[in-house]
């Protein structure tokens, strides 16, 4: 068995969730997609309990590289390392003093990222997971997640589209969460040596524990669910079109941005790597072609709103 | 001015050198390189003193991106984060007590990286680094550098004669300097999460200060002397070998581990960031077309004699 059976009620309908949203994410994907690029792997964590299946779509008609990854993991506290960056997150939770050595973790969530072959169908970035950690008197959990976009060139009225629905989805819990969570992810996708962010944002939280786990529970459900009305639009509205070898030079020069921020900031990519997690996919995130420069001069396109809004983030809606 | 002026007279000669050294390079490269594709960037710090001078050749008929950089920076200790990283590297030279408040420093270097367009032509890097820290009664000092290569393809016979330059030339100074830099540059140039080495090495030293500045400079002026006559060999003899797409795909997914290990690993990189360091500059050593695929099945070539050679280092001598 791949997947950890989860330990606890929630584990078991979080699971559930992202079973289902890869399944119907992967079947809308397939309604459109070359069924050839289409492979699903499933792994296994060495040495360690459970693991996950990555579906990926490579070398696609409409998706240069794309994966819709579920886990389901479980273990104990092995190493220093281990130990210590787990505090570091429980001091987040006010839990810093929590006795690791006896304790045990549960973790499963769903983790999407395509970028697409057509320059004008933006990249996009879903993840939304829960975390349980679990000692003999106590049981500290939290839920995290988001989604958000990376445009090449600027769809103002799909971008402001894809703001609306996922602003809908956090609404239906509680109306303070959007613009909360809109902020959150302006800041957290942002690279400091190019002052730039990643993309034009969307939503980010994380350590979410406040409230009950059914509540956030309804709002990941909420959030990812309205995952393909959201960026569908995208791809029905660009797949046809026309683009240039100067468009594709421009959309892999800003996949640099991507590589990046994945590279050096991303605090998933760091937890992976840090925790000996599957390398395929830590960096199933990154793009398949990419493109440093030294000299813009040599690219001819330069999107200039599309910097603009990456150098100081919109309010879309 | 954009270099700035050494305060002292190793500092001087160190610059000498490495002024030198990227004349001497691109001059050699200009003799077969097309001049269109060769660029000289001449830049100063904001807010800083000194800079640099960037000659580059992007797009070429042998350089997909290559870049010959020498820099000479000075300055004061402005911020705590500069300060504790300074402090963090002058513990290696057991001056963890220096009062950095009141102290200036000055750097000097040459930074070399070349992606060339055939497979067949390894990519090369090679650095060479002076640095003075002067408080009112103690100046420190140290020097750094290496040259090691990143083939995709091996030509065994002219990767040995690399290294056999390479040990010539620090054998010129101490005979107990080859073995052991070629094992540092093994165990620097290591990604732990590939569990693979960048490329098949070289020599790597730092922080070198127990002989004189003169035993250093001729070291340093040694091994960058020999940077043409080990590495030209390839460019001659792979520079007509033919080669297809498939060649190129294996060529550029594996410029990925280049770029993971110099986002996630590399000192210099993250001394550059940390210190608000030019940009362009830190990042010249990215190569300019990259890949990364989830499934490696789509790559046509394994080159399993290389996969082999990073897995564990050999000995080439």
């Amino acid at each position: 068995m791949s997947l950890a059976k989860p330990p606890s009620n929630m584990g078991h309908s979080m699971l559930d969730f992202v079973r289902d949203l890869q399944t119907t994410i992967c079947d809308s994907f397939l309604s459109f997609e070359n069924k050839n690029a289409f492979f699903s792997d499933t792994w296994t964590r060495p040495h360690h309990s459970g693991g996950g299946i990555s579906c990926i779509f490579e070398d696609g008609s409409i998706f240069e590289k794309a994966g819709i990854n579920i886990s389901s993991i479980e273990g104990s506290f092995q190493s220093d390392t281990e130990k210590a960056m787990f505090l570091n997150l429980l001091s987040q939770l006010n839990h810093s003093t929590f006795d690791l050595d006896h304790a045990t973790y549960f973790a499963t969530g769903i983790s999407l990222v395509c970028h697409p072959i057509n320059p004008f169908i933006p990249t996009v970035h879903m993840n939304y997971r829960y975390f349980e950690i679990q000692s003999s008197d106590t049981t500290i959990w939290w839920f995290g997640g988001g989604c958000d976009l990376t445009p090449y060139f600027l769809d103002t009225t799909l971008i402001t589209q894809f703001h609306s629905y996922l602003k809908l989805a956090c609404d239906c819990l509680d109306r303070s969460y959007y613009p909360h969570f809109k902020d959150a992810c302006d800041s957290y996708f942002f690279l400091p040596h190019r002052n730039e962010h990643r993309g034009i944002g969307g939503i980010f939280f994380d350590y979410l524990q406040s409230n009950t786990q059914t509540h956030y529970l309804d709002l990941v459900k909420s959030c990812g669910s309205t995952f393909l009305e959201s960026y569908l639009p995208f791809i029905d509205a660009h797949k046809n079109t026309p683009f240039t070898h100067d468009h594709t030079q421009w959309q892999q020069y800003r996949r640099g941005r991507y590589v990046e921020f994945n590279l050096l900031h991303d605090r998933g990519t760091k937890f992976g790597l840090q925790t000996n997690g599957r390398i395929e996919s830590i960096f199933m995130s990154l793009p398949k072609h990419v493109l440093w420069t030294y000299n813009e001069d040599l690219l001819t396109i330069h999107h200039l709103d599309l910097l603009e809004v990456i150098k100081s983030p919109k309010c879309w809606l």
